[in-house]
């Protein structure tokens, strides 16, 4: 998405470690004009799905979630991180590893919000090594429900989580994917 | 709001101890739909004042924030909690009692995204003891920005946050203020 492009060279920041700061515009300040268009794309991308819930996991997938919960005409459902695994028998639970943070943490789900005649639609805003979609798709296979496809914002390409959704046969529509950052800053793009 | 108190009415769950449950439309799960309604509102109470910028705290206030921030044509900062404050140069921060978790955390917003010249409507999910807004009207102080309202879905009119904030002279629009909650399930919604 050309314009989603655009915007990640103008203000996104590149660090030593190819990490890619997009904090003025998608994970800590949201431009909620922007996060539309992303929606109307995946609308498109997505067109003919049987698609009647978003998943996303909090905190910074909530906002772009819930802006393409308006243009699908669905509700959303967060999932949502724990301290310890809650072993009560009205929550979903599995384990996502976060190299980022350098930790393991369990993620959590009503039981109430999502059954087997659910059609779900993934949405975050990064994804790197796949950890946190693996994550939600076990959460979503644990309810007997269908994933019908992954919406991400900026997929880091140089990472393994890409190939490991999409080996998998699921349609995954990420609006940018970062195949390099360079020292000097310039993003390179793959081609879609 | 009646549309809001119909629905807490509907499907909101009263617990032991005062605790009112929305997650099937609030918290959890988010319908889209009624937050459309309730921007609508907010957009009606806040009509005149010149808001440049909707603030909020994760997680559950993220979504409710997207879209009365669509509605409001304005971007949203969510403030992030943090294990432990950061002391660099490039965050305000604050700390943020919070009774239902029985536990101080810290709370960081870039100041890369808010100030001298910004006008900001807060807003969030819930309103009890008014720790979570005070941590963000803090914030906005820090940064001289202009707190020009504060829009919350659910008050709990019977404990003293409202109070305290409008006490303050802020203008404070809450769609729906439960008064009493008995042990019956029944809700007593304030006449507004």
């Amino acid at each position: 998405m050309k314009l989603l492009e655009e915007r990640i060279r103008k203000d996104g920041i590149v660090r030593p470690g190819n990490v890619l700061k997009v904090d003025s515009f998608i994970n800590h300040q949201m431009d909620i004009a922007l996060f539309e268009e992303m929606a109307k794309e995946w609308k498109r991308l997505f067109a003919g799905k049987p698609i009647n819930k978003i998943l996303t996991i909090e905190a910074s997938g909530i906002g772009i979630a819930a802006i393409a919960a308006r243009e699908f005409g669905v509700p959303v459902i967060f999932a949502k991180k724990s301290k310890s695994i809650n072993l009560d028998n009205d929550n979903y639970c599995t384990r996502i590893q976060s190299y980022t943070h350098g930790k393991v943490y369990d993620v959590i789900m009503s039981k109430k919000f999502l059954n087997s005649e659910d059609h779900v639609l993934i949405i975050d805003d990064f994804l790197a090594n796949g950890c946190a979609l693996l994550g939600l798709m076990d959460l979503v296979e644990h309810a007997g429900a269908t994933v019908e496809g992954i919406g991400i914002a900026i997929e880091k390409g140089f990472q393994r989580g890409g190939d490991i959704i999409r080996e998998k046969g699921i349609q995954l529509e990420s609006l940018a994917i970062v195949d390099a950052m360079n020292e000097d800053g310039t993003i390179v793009f793959r081609e879609q």
